[in-house]
């Protein structure tokens, strides 16, 4: 993969408000392929004090679409069609870390597996896994509109 | 939908760290239904300068939660299974609402349809349509942990 | 809607073997909404004896796809993308009845509702509800391949 | 794995009537995991000739509910809960092969990843890949009913 495409994944990632906001940052990016990884906060808990599903799904959904950005040709963009996230573990540890992951890519169409596994102290523990379908603006570039 | 009910879901929500961190809040609470406001703000973006589906995701996977919550048994707690949602329309408004609604109650299992919309000045748009697969945790009160 | 593309959505629907071996019928069509009925047989059945989940999806699946071709340009095909279901209650009864049901229509994609009753004699059931995700195939007419 | 489980699940899947009608078998079953292979008949296709999504999912259905099954406590039955299936590649080939994994096994509730590949002369192609929620029945051994 091309340091272009690391660098424009990077600097996506990090017009991104809410990525920030969460204390989301990128942790690796390779060909079909970006995890992103999230420390624990107060700030990111569900009611019982762990990661709440939607700062879980939120790093899910943005590892994935990075995952695809990184097989789009050049003046492109991402959109996130639809995902699905079956979780299968409380998500509680010192930080989650999302891997996306392209398992087709099409001219229009790619598909993500989505992956999030809690790391604690002594063990990585799986959370989520999912399934993402997301489309590629050809012919626009992923700028800052306006 | 008794008084005690709708108590218990706000003092729930209150406890969600990333519901505060959002800026949404509860904006109505009854049987089978519950409905949240989140105003727009930069943390909450995408690349684009919208709404992040993150952002969209979370609060309709709470919006599902405590509109299942409504219908279980006093003493239980709520877990989210599974959600898939579909982004229809870009997330770009004043604020998004995200409406969570029982299709189906059984003893386990509750089963929700999530609508999520963008509020304009002049309209509202759909922007995600959903399912969500929940589990009553019964005896397990929804109270803080430790 | 026009005649024409009733007539089209029932060529198409004649053409696909699984529907006639699984004794399926188109019930109703019209603009964004059709529905497929299919009798019970023990030819359909799970190992309880009632409708098995793969027959109320297959009716399901084809009820949006076709949703989804009244809306189409001539001249197009329809592709799914990907579908969720959620199975709510036992498919038990003397027919199934699908109905698709186009929720948004663009240009490339298009998503549907799907819902799945069982029809007993003195009451109708729910039994599956989902969300589908199609593509528009322009430029490639529905016509038999070869 | 035990004999007893395998021999449970043939029995089991020998009563779907669906399977047989759409010429499914059993191709393997070990502990969490189960493949189910279908030949291609025209009984099978969609319109353009080309298996149909729905006996895709069927087969996929099946392949994971069983797989589940077979990490299910004695006198136990499966129920789907849901299912979701991104298709990938036109489901063309000699036949198809479902496999459905054991991904999370609760008490409860059991989560499986589904694959489909179809079979060619010379290829082995994915088509299908999905997710699958499964509901343990525990103290409902999986009997004809009536």
């Amino acid at each position: 993969m091309s340091e272009a495409i690391a660098r424009r994944v990077e600097e996506s990632f990090a017009r991104q408000g809410l990525m920030v906001h969460l204390g989301a940052v990128l942790h690796e990016i390779r060909q079909g392929l970006v995890a992103i990884r999230m420390p624990f906060r107060p700030e990111l808990s569900q009611q019982h004090g762990y990661f709440h599903a939607g700062a879980t799904s939120a790093i899910a959904d943005t590892a994935g679409g990075y995952a695809g950005f990184t097989v789009f040709p050049e003046n492109s963009s991402v959109l996130t069609v639809e995902f699905k996230l079956n979780l299968l573990n409380p998500a509680q540890g010192d930080f989650l870390e999302a891997v996306g992951r392209v398992v087709k890519s099409g001219r229009t169409l790619t598909i993500c597996q989505l992956e999030v596994f809690a790391h604690r102290p002594d063990e990585r523990v799986p959370v989520a896994i999912g399934q993402q379908t997301l489309m590629c603006m050809a012919g626009r570039p992923d700028v800052p509109s306006g």
